[in-house]
């Protein structure tokens, strides 16, 4: 079974909802929402954090640009509250609380709104996990919106608070692709995670080849499907965006999206490799089966071979004719054991010659 | 057999026919027609229910916009006084009484005219059924075409029926989108039972891999085709709907449009995912029964293998040379049991040592 | 073998000819071409049937429009009349005769040249049969060819001469149209006997899976795919023809010739399924014969096992010691009896326990 | 092995010249170059036959329109003063020399370079052979070069002698599609013996699937792909040339490239056919094989059935018990024979109901 | 297992770094970086080798156009030193050190930045090697990067010396061409190899079928799509800078790039056909397995059927019965071993007739 019933989210609870009702529709996977806003110019970076959505309305912006993190989705209050005061489209913000979009880019007036998928891999389980981000570049600000904290944009943050930081002096646009490229990086250690999966399960398809084998594959496959549908769209959207002006990514910018759009095109041709490679192992794992049986059949074969003969000897010896040749005999009893004997190693030297007495 | 010859509703009982010619093709799903008029404004709303065509005759309009909409086709009457009263074109009021169109969406110079299908799942028989639904969206009425009463768009009344309903300040296009919207989340809906169903297959394939499966697996396939079939154009229709004005759907309302047209192609990836595992069923099919293979095969080698070398040394012991060892030992029947004994017991060892006596 | 040489018709017999030979290429399935001329207006409808294509040189024309129809394609002398009478370029009056042609449509000043193909369906063989049909709309003419008398327009003549026939008060562009839809009808009729052959061959996949059997499968879908190239070009055809307006064809009746369009589109869809229900056979047929497989080796592995060790205790019992138990008990033959049919029952109460003694 | 290493033609020999050096790549075909020169206008033609490219530098024209038609490549000097004479580009006259090349049209300012591939059929080997064939099409000339004379323009050359040759007032744009037409007439011979060695693996795969006919069906699969390979490319170029005026070819010369472009279409669709029944003989070679199994399977299963109980009966009578009924009966042993006879033929009869014993 | 952890560089090494930081990623594969530059214009040409990149900042322009070349990419200070002289953008500076680049063409405005790959056959382990090489062509100069030398441009710069060398006399864009050409001739001689290593795999397929040789055949698949991921960028950048003028190459060199453009494709086609070729290799692998199994089957039921009559025989006449026929003749011994003989001679006769004691 790929995904129990309870784990694969149902879209269905929003069935005959008027559109941008603020339901939140995935998984919970943080306790409490954590707000916190970086406010940053070329001069000085100042880091905020809101216990309470509330609070943040007392807050006065104190520099230039600003970039507003969100994790935990649960609480519509939130939601609309962001959404009231950067006047998101109601379709946005149900597109942030529905954690399972296909990634894509929607241009609005004044804002575009990117949702794009980060990845993390569960050593344990050894499976991935994903989370969606959805990202809302404004002229002077960024808004970033997560299921839970993950780490992910850590180096980001850094890189703001660097001292000489070179990159407090770009644009917020230059801040939503150095977070974009942070997702694509991920996705290049992913690969690396499917690659060793693949090989592991090459190796165990050659030696121990069992049904739950074939579902493990087809679970690996699975999952190779599922990261293939996060880069795929993105690498649209990074080649719709670097190519085209739309007011919100400067000309050197999108120089760098053109980079990253690169690095997404490389992450999906190795993918196709990693799924080529798993494909094959459905015939490596058949071929072994029918080997096996092979070596079976040769086997019986084998032995019926080698005791026939003298199973027919015991038996002609068994005969109770009045007149028989050797039974009479002191050493006639020998005589039979050897042709016995003879008889299983005319057979076995003929098997040695083609090679069957090999169990493989 | 996938469909039995009644079922299928052939479309070749109308060869030979003038096009516009008004015959209802399809089953017959509802005994009589049923007309129900919505008028609403911002300031209210009527509703009026017909029991004839006749009587709608009479009816003048209260309201700026209206909703017809009708369930049960196989009365060209009313069709013909509803395409008179509209002024919709022979080909149209053709299609909507021919239920087996593909999705799609024409233009006419006073109207859209678009076809989608409404889906609900049979729990009694894990199946899909679908219905045609026919929109036409005019300037300020929606025409709506069913073949029976589903209910599914109670709650599209409902919103329309609500106290301060924003709804019913929008155009009739954001009714029409409100429709389409409808029959989009149904899609999720079907998507969840074709995975129940296709994982309850895949344990089935693991461990009773009959024929009759195989024939269950292609059934399920050819559901999730069905499906396929009538999402897949209406992402077209959705796409170009949301792109282009044509003047039927206000650049606000195209942005709901755009919504849908996202589920749309959610739907069609989670589909593709549906039909992935449906094919990989097939191979943990074959490899469950050549698994079984294998395993009968071994069966009957280690029997053959345990039983060979005793009845060999019976038949030794069964000879009948005048002088031959043990034969008249007081304890010779049981030296020879003995090593019938071992002999098996070696080949059982042989056996163990390969993991061969487990039968998986 | 899916085609015997004699019936393939070989366009290697032009092989070295100039373009433009007017050489028949085809089976020949009429005796002596017939040509039949329908002349018609608002005001009425005449009709001419000529035994000999000298005899049409007196003929006059009579009325504002004009449907001459030719049977039988393998006199060239009635093709150079027509070709030159219409003046027809002499590479149509050549597609006229090659009755091999695909689908297609080709713009010439005074004329559009249209190629589609009419199926029936041999109800004694089971398999579907195609002819050319060749269409040359003018401004007031349209010509057609078709290799024999098939009745399939019989229907359009009927609604031509119909006493109030709204159909002569359109133009020739309608008989086209009128033409096509004919033949699309048709497909639909093909569609629905390779449906229940695919059925049929269903049932017989999982009852007798013989390799004759497999062979039937291959030549339904291969004769799916002779539907599905006369249907393919056409829709292609119909799509250009409906979309633009090259002169030949009214907006009015365009709108007619994007709904055969339409049809076109559900056929091919259909035809899809059944390419798939067929693709489908294949994996049922292969279950089955391995699902044979099983069973067989199951029996001989039940078999041995009943045997073996009944043969083993009767071995023992037959060895010939000399102070052996129960030989000289009064019933000890019977008790060895016993011993077999309890070692029978034990294995064989085993082999009920997994459900093996069903021969499935 | 498909193609041994020495027929392989291996474009490595050029590895590191510069680009334009004129080296025959490929087998050579040809003794001795032969150059021939065809002068025609509506008044007449002459023909001249050079044994040598030297004397060719003393000749001067004759008529209004030329065609020089060179076999034999492998003598850079020829290639090197026809270059130089008609002002070839390097790479032309390399394109020409290297008989690898793909079916290609390039344009020059002063001609229209188009590469295709002549095909002939080897009935011996049942193998297809291809040659390349380089047009050169200037205003008033064509040049054309071939491996070898293979008499496949014989026909054309016929025509233009004709007495009141219609062909010798075209241009020679007409002769360059005259050249071209010949060519793809031969795709349709070249189609005809692949559908014969079809038709004849099909028989041998249902009556003697051995590995040699898997190899077999893979070869005919090559050469369908080989011929493939020379169709598409030209499908290509013609679809070009005839839709959109380059100068090269006149409006009524583009009619007829429009036809060929119709045959190669033609040519197309039924080689995937010809592959798809191609692929289908994998299937029923594979069922073949498997239903050899199961027959021999059964032959042991039934063999095993009928000797088994008897043997077990005899064993039982061979039992040394001092009491045993039926022994001193003097019919016994017949009784016992009886027994085994009857266990047999009860045996036989159950096999005999489940059609058994046919080994089909 | 296709490609050791080690092997398999990881760009992940620069996870969390800001972009166009100088890290070299892939395998170091050269000890010291080497950097030689070639000057050239009509008069001569001067060539440089610099053993430390500080020393090249002392050295000024001699000529119009230079070439100059670095091997050996795992320093940064040698690339940020170039990258400074020449003003390359720090993303063309970061690809150049990522060995792991998919070829590409980009253009900034005073230069163009493409990378290939560069193959070699290591005929030890008969595997294709491949090396990033980045092109930077300028409007007078060429930069090349390698990550080894590997002499592949020798012939290149042997035709720059050469003493009246008309290549000095062309751009810099002609030196560029002539690299990419250099590649491209590469790609025929590792397809030469592919196509040499797939024939010993398919005679290996008929004659020893082990899984370790299917492991080998999707290995070999593998290299195939190496190579063609590298091919088939290459040919949509050739292909581009063919046809469209970036004034980056001049009309008369992208007459030469189309030619190396029509190699691509050759390429890729050829590839394409070593593909099937190795996809089919898996069916005659399975085809032989399941032959040997035939086989082994067929030799069990022999056996077994020439031993079973004759063992019958033997239990029959030892049967303790008091009255027996043959028993007291003094021949009878003979007469039941004549039986025994004849019966095993009846039935390998019936097997003689169906062509079953050949072992295939
Ligand atoms: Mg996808
Ligand atoms: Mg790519
Ligand atoms: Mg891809
Ligand atoms: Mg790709
Ligand atoms: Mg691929
Ligand atoms: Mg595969
Ligand atoms: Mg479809
Ligand atoms: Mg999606
Ligand atoms: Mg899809
Ligand atoms: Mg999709
Ligand atoms: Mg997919
Ligand atoms: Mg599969
Ligand atoms: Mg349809
Ligand atoms: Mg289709
Ligand atoms: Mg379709
Ligand atoms: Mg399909
Ligand atoms: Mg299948
Ligand atoms: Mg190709
Ligand atoms: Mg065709
Ligand atoms: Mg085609
Ligand atoms: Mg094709
Ligand atoms: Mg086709
Ligand atoms: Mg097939
Ligand atoms: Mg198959
Ligand atoms: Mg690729
Ligand atoms: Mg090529
Ligand atoms: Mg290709
Ligand atoms: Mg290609
Ligand atoms: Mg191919
Ligand atoms: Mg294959
Ligand atoms: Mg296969």
């Amino acid at each position: 079974m790929r995904k129990s019933n309870k784990k694969r989210a149902r879209p269905t609870r929003k069935l005959g909802l008027p559109p941008g009702s603020l339901v939140h529709i995935g998984e919970i996977k943080t306790e409490k929402p954590s707000i916190t806003l970086i406010e940053y110019d070329s001069h000085g970076i100042t880091e905020t954090r809101f216990e309470d959505i509330e609070l943040s309305r007392a807050h006065h912006a104190t520099r230039e640009k600003m970039w507003l993190n969100v994790y935990g989705l649960h609480d519509p209050a939130v939601m609309a509250e962001i959404g009231r005061r950067f006047k998101l489209h109601p379709l946005v913000q149900e597109d942030i609380l529905n954690t399972q979009q296909r990634p894509k880019s929607d241009e609005y007036t004044d804002y575009l709104f990117i949702v794009g998928r980060c990845f993390d891999f569960d050593a344990e389980t050894r499976s991935l996990n994903s989370d969606q981000v959805s990202i809302v570049l404004g002229r002077n600000f960024v808004l970033t919106f997560q299921e839970r904290a993950t780490g992910a944009f850590e180096a980001v943050r850094e890189r703001l608070r660097a001292e000489h930081g070179a990159m407090r002096a770009h644009g917020t646009d230059y801040l939503a692709y150095a977070i974009l490229d942070t997702l694509v990086d991920r996705y290049f250690v992913m690969l690396d995670n499917l690659s060793d999966m693949a090989e592991d399960l090459e190796d165990a398809a050659l030696t121990r080849p069992t049904p739950a084998l074939l579902a493990e594959i087809n679970r690996v496959k699975h999952e190779a499907l599922i990261l293939r549908r996060a880069v795929w769209p993105l690498r649209e959207i990074l080649n719709t965006l670097a190519r085209a002006d739309n007011g919100f990514f400067s000309a050197d910018t999108r120089l760098y999206l053109r980079d990253i759009y690169d690095h997404t095109v490389h992450v999906l041709e190795s993918l196709e490799s990693v799924r080529d490679l798993l494909a094959d192992l459905l015939d490596i794992y058949l071929s072994s089966v029918s080997n096996r049986l092979n070596t079976e059949v040769r086997i019986l074969t084998v032995l019926t071979t080698l005791f026939m003969p003298a199973t027919l000897i015991a038996g002609i010896f068994g005969m109770n004719f009045h007149e028989m040749p050797l039974l009479d005999k002191p050493d006639g009893f020998w005589v039979a054991l050897s042709m016995m004997v003879g008889a299983a190693a005319l057979m076995a030297a003929s098997f040695w010659r083609r090679n069957w007495l090999r169990t493989r």
